[in-house]
């Protein structure tokens, strides 16, 4: 029973440090995005569309977050945007004085889109409030149709699904009406994209989104 | 601090329960596995594979943890071998006295294999001894190439690892071998078996292998 109290002590201190986070996302005019998924759905190269997609548009920058490795801070980097790699250390999640840690490391007045990439567990970063204007969840078609059911804190805290890997739908048997109509069951109000962001596809729409999301401040 | 002093509690708590476990496991000759992936790795399709393949040679029975749902115990009863499904509403993984709890509801005289399918998640539940013989890992190979880099617990406290969807090597950026290096890189000893679970490929391989630590006692 004390582990329920310290537990909801952690998540108590973790939700006001997000309110501060959320106070100086919104005096700097900054969309931002909590990115999170099971390991390898495509969150890293979701970013890397992303970026080449809008970056004559819009100044994005990204805190990296992984139990190990700063691989996907290389990744990103490549594409000349700011990046801060989290290393948790074997940490499950990403919370929101990390993150208040690794946004310092950034310059705010130069960027209007934040895309925090969490660390890949489709459980426990459900729980943690990073300060995001929303969480987008990236689920892999080759993951099959059940997980919006059997994950389903995190499916009913995100605002947008991107089911992500459509290219593989010929190889697999899964039927990505059923993932949205599993999705929808929990979330009524989930936005949902299609892509495979190895190939680009899907990813115009999803960056028009984005833009539009910017336009109307919904930071 | 007072997180970590709690956290060591909870694990010291969870290890004895587990080194318990481990006593009634041994007791009744029991050769019980402890398999964990990212979520829609395929570790309930694995399961139906080995029991489709074992079923007339080994009694195996079967526990599954999930956040949600017990769509995985019905798909393991449909085989006919019994499964106690544990909801973990939230939780994260499974620990020790869930176990405990679940082994409650079987008659051991008549199982020679438990298999325990934990919550699809490869950061926490490697922290969770749950008195079984050894951790299978399931790794897909659509969630690409550094995930022992990037998950090294879990890799590290895995004796054996399955690559699963190798049939969908031709449609993804994947080298298997390098998976193979990187898994080795952070677990020399590791076991290694290639499979598509769902067409059954690799499984007469992975069974065999399963038989033999069946009778040299593995348990």
């Amino acid at each position: 029973m004390s582990i329920v109290t310290i537990e909801r002590k952690v998540l108590e201190k973790n939700d006001a440090l997000a309110a501060t986070n959320r106070h100086v996302f919104a005096r700097n005019g900054l969309l931002v995005l909590n990115l999170v998924s099971s390991p390898g759905a495509g969150k890293t190269t979701l970013i890397e569309a992303t970026i080449a997609h809008l970056k004559d548009r819009v100044r994005i920058a990204v805190v990296e977050g992984d139990v190990q490795t700063d691989l996907d801070a290389q990744r990103v980097a490549r594409y000349g945007v700011p990046v801060v790699q989290i290393v948790t250390n074997g940490g499950c999640h990403l919370d929101a004085g990390l993150v208040a840690e690794a946004v310092d490391q950034l310059d705010l007045d130069v960027v209007d889109l934040l895309v925090i990439e969490n660390v890949g567990n489709l459980v426990c970063p459900a729980n943690f409030d990073l300060g995001e204007a929303m969480k987008v969840v990236v689920l892999s078609t080759t993951e099959g149709v059940d997980k919006p059911l059997k994950y389903p804190a995190m499916f009913r805290r995100a605002s947008v699904l991107i089911i992500n890997k459509v290219d593989l739908l010929p190889y697999v048997d899964v039927d990505v009406q059923v993932i949205k109509q599993h999705a929808r069951q929990i979330n009524p109000a989930l936005v949902v994209f299609e892509t495979a962001a190895t190939s680009r596809l899907g990813i115009p729409e999803w960056c028009d989104w984005l833009v539009s999301a910017l336009s109307r401040g919904h930071a």
